[in-house]
């Protein structure tokens, strides 16, 4: 595929996604969980095609030198593609939002209203490395009534076009529309480029993947795009805090994963309890391996690496932590506001007052009291699956389920209502 | 102001939106509605300021040689700047949405979860001609707790700068925060480049105007933007329609006020109904002073211009009316999906069926079964005020009330839960 080729092959196929999205609005809710079933066992069906593209895969991998851990994200083995296959079946159980009245009146003049909750039409799915996205975003998008247009990156082409070939059949054979899941079959920037210029087929761009690739969608793309940039995270011990607590939620929220976007970055501890806190935290923190770099204040109580004013906006994604003694909730709340990425932030006190202030004052998509923040995700918050978690403030904020992939539409009903003599 | 300092200047006046946001969102409600009195009042102290202002643009305006309907939108005289004080008025009368709980619920591990509606933060208001818009929006989204950095065109500079500071000297009079509502002083293109670059402070830019202007920032701006594109509007007459309700419809949707983007500009009529619709339709039209252009099978039975195959895609905004036969329902919504700006549609029948299948399946805002498309408003809907109609589908789509400039927050309480052995 030449250059030029490139944006005229995703016009045509941005064009199908639109006349696909039209047809898959119209489904039933029965309909579409059939198709998904259906997908699912051809997921199955398919284990050796699909092995058998992720092993070309990983040869290429091999070959350009990706990292131990780059392949193992890459690898396809029998049990991550029955839990792909898995993933499919538990979207089919999940309710479907699109037809739910969200709110309904009448208006003086006897016009009846109904806000109700409709697909948004067409989404592309801009990601890189792993394979299982193919499935998990296309799926949670074709269950809200949304075609899709993946753009996957170069590493994983033979296995993504494995995945997206075995929805498409198995999908097809139970009635799914043609080109209601669309895999770009290229993977150079101008694919991506040639996307975020398509805003007349295409409602929606979601990037996931690092900091570059969101860069380019967000510098390009004409339609709105829902980003999911990185999680600057922070637990702040209070003045009020039960310390043993404290040290649990901090470690928790640290250690238990940390290279994920909501693991704590920073621990933000009230001057009040610092001298006592902080050597309780820094021996948890020690036995797990963790490397504390400090403000000064926070250096004259615990040995720590001094920390830089590049700290406070890094997301290490790694067993690393910045430590900063303040002065007040305020210098707490201000300190967030300043470097936070708006992801997640925890504030541990048993004082109610103070919690209320946190929760009301922090600019984040998920406050917390008393709750370690690796319980920021859609699981956890009970939506049974999320496409990710929106740094974002419009249409979506926080973890992202099956609700915020629709849109809504007033239906307006009536008996020959006009506006002249109204 | 030179074009190197324009940035600089804009992302100070940014940097400044940002602070003021954080002490915008937690003032109350009833201090909110005493700072918007002391703004409609401080409008009406100033009646004599903002009139010398107003002369200056119409001057200028005239020395230019603006038509006299754009001097006419211009004009601000003691009704109008009394209308824009009581436009302030009933905006503090309005429910505030902030603070609103939108959903609560509890996960297995005790953890209370609470999804609460709060202001967006910082939004920038670009804009043309009409000044009272400096108002409107400013005051709209100070309600819900945004704070705003407005850049209207440089026709109603003075005026705009006028009610500005208006607003800004009555309001802090009575608490409101400083940089809470803040004018671009200059009016060059730059500073629309300049605002559309300042994502890490500006959460979302709503342009309101012509094309060019939308279209400039649709293109540069790295934030989310809801655009107020135009309104192809489409009523269509079903086989099954009351004909005479099908004549009223039609007539109030095009000529009430025919310069208005919920003005229709395509009749659609099936064509069982046409020979009998169309002469009455065309007559009644005929009295309006109402172009025709019809399709071949319109013009074998009435009197109309020739429509091109550009008529179907024109917002006329003007006693023009394109007029299409169709065969059936499902070929007026793929004329409709395939013509339409998305705004709102009309379906005039008895038949419920018809009805409810074109609701469905017409991929626009707003849907009416016997309702003149000019009743696709805020006031109409009873919103109690718009910033606009949004032609998007994320975040806000159609009439665009206060619900529509919040975002919302996860506020998670709980008693030290942890992702660990959960």
């Amino acid at each position: 595929m030449t250059e030029t080729d490139v944006p005229a092959a995703i016009e045509t196929m941005a064009k199908q996604a639109r006349a696909a999205s039209y047809r898959l609005s119209q489904l039933s809710t029965a309909e579409k969980n059939a198709i998904l079933l259906a997908m699912a066992a051809e997921v199955r069906a398919s284990t050796p095609e699909i092995m058998a593209s992720n092993i070309l895969d990983l040869v290429a991998g091999e070959a350009k030198g990706l990292t131990k851990a780059m392949l193992d994200r890459l690898r396809l083995d029998e049990k991550r593609i029955e839990a792909i296959a898995a993933g499919i079946d538990q979207v089919a159980t999940l309710p479907d939002p699109t037809g739910q009245v969200i709110d309904q009146w009448t208006r003086p003049n006897g016009m009846r209203l109904e806000q109700v909750r409709v697909p948004i039409g067409t989404i592309g799915i801009i990601y890189e490395s792993r394979p299982n996205v193919t499935s998990d975003a296309a799926v949670l998008c074709f269950k809200t009534g949304n075609a899709t247009i993946l753009r996957g990156g170069s590493e994983a082409i033979h296995s993504n076009r494995a995945i997206a070939a075995a929805l498409q059949k198995g999908g097809e054979s139970a009635g799914l529309p043609e080109h209601a899941i669309q895999l770009i079959p290229f993977t150079d920037r101008a694919s991506v480029t040639a996307l975020c210029q398509m805003d007349k087929w295409l409602d929606l761009i979601i990037p996931r993947g690092g900091k570059g690739l969101i860069e380019a969608v967000v510098s390009q793309a004409r339609m709105p795009v829902i980003k999911h940039y990185d999680g600057i995270v922070h637990t702040y011990v209070d003045a009020a805090a039960d310390l043993d607590m404290a040290v649990s939620l901090a470690v928790d929220a640290k250690t238990q994963k940390p290279g994920v976007c909501n693991a704590t970055e920073t621990l933000l501890v009230h001057t009040a309890v610092a001298e006592t806190f902080l050597p309780l935290a820094a021996a948890a923190f020690r036995e797990k391996g963790v490397e504390l770099r400090g403000c000064e204040r926070t250096r004259a109580i615990i040995d720590a690496v001094p920390a830089t004013e590049e700290d406070w906006s890094t997301e290490y994604l790694d067993l690393i932590l910045s430590v900063k003694v303040v002065d007040s909730l305020q210098d707490a709340v201000e300190h967030i506001n300043t470097y936070s990425s708006h992801h997640t932030e925890c504030i541990v006190t048993a004082d109610q007052a103070a919690a209320e202030t946190f929760l009301a004052a922090c600019d984040s998509a998920c406050v917390f009291h008393n709750v370690s923040t690796r319980l920021a995700d859609g699981e956890e918050f009970g939506f049974g699956a999320e496409i990710g978690i929106s740094t974002d403030k419009l249409h979506a904020r926080g973890p992202m389920g099956l609700r915020e992939l629709t849109s809504y539409q007033y239906r307006v009903r009536g008996e020959g209502q006009m506006k002249a003599g109204n």
